[in-house]
């Protein structure tokens, strides 16, 4: 049987970047201890912003992302339109859609069940986003 | 208690590029009002178009989405094997992965629990697509 | 009423590219058979695998898979910092992020709701990734 949680986080404001929010989520959803089986839904109410799984170890992997997303997303390229809320404005968009607004991870004895190397990326694409809206669901059987 | 509710809806044809169908697919599956706290999955069957959220004002963003994914994944590429089905068909392929097929999206007290800006995409990536495929689940604890 | 299933697999170890594993998978999940209505969800462990659903019929897909994302993403280019583990390292982190290490899939009458056309793709990006953990969830209404 089923048991259901959800609630809306407001996430601390990060600097444009790539920041693990693995402690910062956990602390916030201690619910997810209840779980034995089941999965936690992340979604951000933002489209200048994502979230990603990957490298929870090396800052410097975080570093490579934004040094990455930048050359794949340059600024100021002519030929669009929406451009009028700033040089980061529409690459975000466009990261934003690339690496996703939600996330769905399995929850296994009330952990999530992420691999070893693995952590939650809040992915900031504005200069200035400032604290950042996360609706989290989360489903499964209870102990 | 989780109740589920699938079906799978034929969208309206529609041109290559990237269209806003919150409307539509809130129209076609009104038992989202049925559902206090859940989730609602959409799934494309098909490999050369895909779903996103971004940007639901300014219909700008949508044809700048066209521009920047046919500059990121350009046509008539030397060094690909698949090309009989048109130069717009590999493309197709690439953008659906890159973009995906599916998303998940929350469900809070009878409607869709997405942020002010954000709006469901249709990415149709060709030239003449037709009609696509939806297949929408919906689960979650009944009012 | 919601029935949970949860394993985690160990699929064959597969050489870098883009390999279908529909069957692979379907026969290591057989109470897929068992659920009418619901959701299969697939989580890999790593940072520098993803999965993906995409054509199924054509080879050649898969090949020119292999061929765009190591153009979009080439290895060797200066100004990163994690660059110790290989150089398929960092851009498989990339590939990851980009593609996603997850999927959640429709089930409908006790099978995969996909399209004709449509397969489950496992994305090696590491040269030698070896054996690959994937966690399984399976939710939904018994027959």
């Amino acid at each position: 049987m089923s048991s259901w949680y959800q609630t809306t986080l407001q996430l601390a404001p990060k600097k444009r970047g790539f920041h693990l929010i693995t402690g910062e989520l956990l602390q916030q959803v201690p619910e997810i201890r209840s779980i034995q089986t089941g999965l936690l839904h992340l979604f951000l109410q933002h489209t200048s912003a994502s979230l990603t799984v990957n490298e929870n170890a090396d800052p410097a992997v975080r570093r490579d992302f934004e040094v990455f997303f930048n050359r794949l997303i340059p600024e100021n390229q002519p030929g669009y339109e929406h451009t009028y809320e700033g040089s980061d404005d529409l690459p975000a968009h466009f990261k934003s859609s690339l690496l996703s607004p939600s996330l769905t991870l399995p929850v296994t004895g009330g952990n999530l069940n992420l691999g070893t190397w693995q952590g939650i990326y809040l992915c900031e694409h504005r200069n200035h986003g400032g604290s950042r809206r996360l609706v989290v669901t989360l489903q499964g059987e209870r102990f």
